[in-house]
């Protein structure tokens, strides 16, 4: 992995606050995704009641979390093909334009989930990920998403 | 709507344990579902640090929401497809096989969520549902889930 910061430690401050994976969200999940090559990759222990049915992870778990690294993923990859350092922020926020998942396989509760994310297209303003989850060695759900960069005009004035 | 107990009210305990809509888990979402004709609704109001970016939910509880409702929905109609009453339980339990999700607009977090589900096939142990998720009354996302019916040998022994 490149580098000790997370995408999402690159994030702006005013950009630093969603749930799944805002460092600055004291509530929330606090997704770290990083460069594995040309894949990311994040890994995290779902929380004991984040169960479906008893044992295995609920779905809005397994959706956020691939969710989250995707934009974690659309906007190292925006970054990294304007040519900016991997290692330097600040790095554009992208949001959700469209998520979908396969769930393959129960997923367990007591284990980390490993997400593996490809960058499929950067174009314009817009990325597609292709994430893989796994969870004890065993794929249990793939998620598509399309990311879309924060509009110019939601920035913050001054 | 039709009586006071949600969909979620009549699965058996040992399937009330969903962070999402289980009525049994204390650290979750709670999600309840009712029939209003042949459309299912839930009304949920996020909590302020559900944020993606300020001032609005974060995409994994879009996800989450229409995830749950989906999965209540489907047993909801499979119970009335095979001549329950809805009223009675107990309902099958489903679990999620697909969920796409289109973000159409930011959803604010300073109000409920209104999210109302349409039926699309019950075949089998397969039900499909299309849900449009509303904010101050206007659609901010839709999403399409494919749900199967809990196997048999998932339920408890004895």
């Amino acid at each position: 992995m490149t580098g000790t910061a997370a995408f999402q430690d690159l994030y702006p401050d005013h950009w630093a606050h969603c749930y799944g994976c805002g460092r600055l969200n004291e509530h929330g999940l606090r997704i770290r995704s990083f460069w594995d090559g040309d894949e990311t990759v994040a890994t995290i222990q779902p929380r004991p009641h984040h169960t479906a049915v008893p044992g295995f992870v609920y779905g809005g778990f397994i959706a956020s979390v691939i969710d989250c690294h995707s934009t974690g993923s659309a906007a190292a990859a925006a970054h990294r093909a304007a040519g900016g350092d991997p290692a330097v922020g600040p790095y554009p926020r992208f949001l959700t334009a469209t998520l979908k998942v396969d769930f393959l396989l129960p997923t367990p509760v007591d284990a980390p989930v490993e997400l593996r994310g490809r960058i499929v297209e950067v174009k314009g303003r817009k990325v597609t990920v292709e994430t893989t989850l796994t969870s004890k060695g065993v794929v249990r759900a793939r998620g598509e998403a399309v990311l879309v960069k924060v509009p110019a005009d939601w920035e913050p004035k001054g």
